[in-house]
């Protein structure tokens, strides 16, 4: 466990430090790209990005915590990048993030984000698609246009296989919905993952490929972004049920009411216990659940076990990130405030039940 | 005029087979990049390319005429590109193409396309968006993986900035819809114009980039793509409102139903005539036209001269595009051949009145 290396106030300060400092880096470059856009497309991308209200006035609102960027920052200046090409990096990954934010929150019909309407609920669908295409679109100028050779190239492709893994696990994802639920597995769940994991392992490869860190350091550095985004994607799954929806700014069991199937659900449907098998019984022949069954049907789930299995995975999944992690090479310093990261991105999620958060490095700094 | 250079039956024989040869060697890499995708997604994207009908049996429908492939290719071996490093080129233009078909059917709320339902309307608005997400992202692969230093690296650039043209354009003609009559004029239209500009400059950029073209003779060819862009879509305007349906498998009128600013509209608006005066009254005052009233409205634009000055428009456009082409260098008898295609982009379209066409170069090969 690299846990132990930083100790935890000091592990916490730095990560704080690194996201405010990656926002103050990473936000201007960002607000040039969107306000360059068509003025249509950069109204939209102003409301999504939290900048700014329907109508154009800026709001007080936080501007997002560019987690993605952040992770991009932190390993390019792992392998030695300066400044100027490590934004070029997080800005990239910002830009692929919220591309496919706003065409997921069609797709799966989301209608808030941070407490209020989606882009394609405020402005309709064309107008919301077409933001999305002009954010990835300028995610591969910020690249294409970048100096510095093979580097810049092999950040090119990572960024477009990023984009490719990203559709690859939304379309597995769309799918994995609609499967009866004595066939969902956690292989399945796994493949779906790439909607997630697809861009953490761009964030990393792009950030290192941009610096120039060597091919092995690059597929560690893969590896342990691949197992972060499980751990996030699974405690986003267990902050989707049983969070707080004031938190989260999305309306509660909202995976539920969709039918999702959820790393929980999963593996309470596969627990082989009664819960279990009364919850799928009622996922089976119920078509739309009403308000008041879902927080039974979170009940059934945490009973089965499903809880408690999902908690021990993402636990599981994050360790082994930072064992991956730890065998990436770079600067050691560096690496080590990215294994603070790693921590954060995790912690942040309010998915770890009172006793298990207790004494969590992160405490108090999630936001 | 270079029209002379190349002797009529010469041309369209050369227009053939260049086309044809180019959808051999083009459609394989193409459908082997479609049928990778997930297995929803290949299924949509088979559908839409028309190779496929919805239920997945193979369609006895054409296979598209691949023109901006083709355009990509020619382009490359002007060059001295090999086949594979032309097809390259091919493929990611063509790609990028039917990305922005799938999401402009939606957008511009268009139902039917070659006869049958558009995407969108067969598979629903998600699944249709991820499809056209899976293209560009497959697009931005091909010339990412693609080898050849700093030539692939100009390409994957070219690419980015073709699509980035595609969506300000895509934008532009959205708002141009919204615009009073008397506001409207040639320059926005151009500037809307980029939404198939942006294409046809990215197509020869991207094959001119692959070859190692010098700098000086892809300013050239832009400047001529650009040009040749413009003409085919002044083309298509005309064919929208007087053209036969059976033809362009859209329904009749398209274009006057959606109360779209097309240059024909926009040249009776400004003709300062009784019939432009009468058409401005009309379609600032109603909301929704009858199906009656549509050939009135087409009768009003020709009356006011919008679609002679619309023929005008488009054969000046594609006597520039040609001029600049002719400045371009490469290889002579191969950059004849694209002047051919040039010619053969713009006259397949049934734009031109029966005495305008007699005697058109191509006539009897337009498809």
């Amino acid at each position: 466990m690299n846990e132990g290396k930083v100790p935890g106030g000091t592990a916490a300060d730095f990560v704080k430090e690194a996201l405010a400092e990656c926002r103050d880096v990473t936000l201007p470059a960002l607000r040039e790209v969107v306000e360059g856009l068509h003025p249509q497309l950069a109204r939209i991308g102003a409301y999504h990005l939290g900048w700014r209200e329907h109508d154009g006035t800026p709001t007080d609102l936080h501007a997002g915590k560019m987690m993605r960027g952040t992770l991009a920052l932190l390993t390019a200046r792992t392998f030695g990048a300066g400044t100027a090409t490590a934004v070029r990096g997080a800005v990239a990954v910002e830009l692929v993030h919220n591309f496919s934010l706003l065409h997921d929150d069609l797709m799966d019909a989301d209608e808030l984000r941070r407490g209020r309407p989606t882009a394609w609920v405020a402005f309709g669908s064309g107008p919301a698609v077409l933001t999305g295409d002009a954010l990835l679109s300028q995610a591969m100028c910020v690249l294409a246009a970048a100096d510095g050779g093979a580097s810049a190239r092999r950040a090119s492709e990572a960024l477009a296989k990023a984009v490719d893994a990203i559709i690859h696990g939304q379309a597995a994802d769309l799918s994995l919905d609609h499967f009866p639920v004595d066939r969902v597995s956690t292989e399945d769940y796994l493949t779906a993952c790439a909607k997630t994991t697809g861009l953490f392992c761009g964030c990393v490869e792009v950030g290192a490929s941009l610096a120039g860190a060597p091919v092995a350091g690059v597929r560690a550095l893969r590896a342990a972004a691949w197992n972060l985004g499980v751990a996030w994607q699974i405690a986003d799954d267990i902050e989707s049920i049983w969070g707080d929806s004031a938190d989260s700014g999305k309306p509660p069991y909202g995976d539920l009411r969709r039918h999702k199937r959820t790393y929980p659900v999963i593996a309470a449907l596969r627990s082989g216990t009664p819960a279990g098998q009364r919850l799928a019984a009622r996922l089976d022949t119920v078509k739309e659940h009403t308000e008041a069954e879902l927080p039974l049907l979170a009940d059934l789930i945490d009973q089965a076990g499903g809880r408690e299995e999902a908690e021990r995975a993402a636990r599981d999944h994050l360790d082994r990130a930072l064992r991956e992690l730890a065998d990436a090479g770079g600067e050691e310093s560096a690496r080590d405030g990215l294994a603070s990261l790693f921590h954060h991105v995790i912690d942040r999620h309010h998915w770890q039940r009172p006793t298990a958060a207790a004494g969590s490095m992160t405490e108090g700094t999630a936001q």
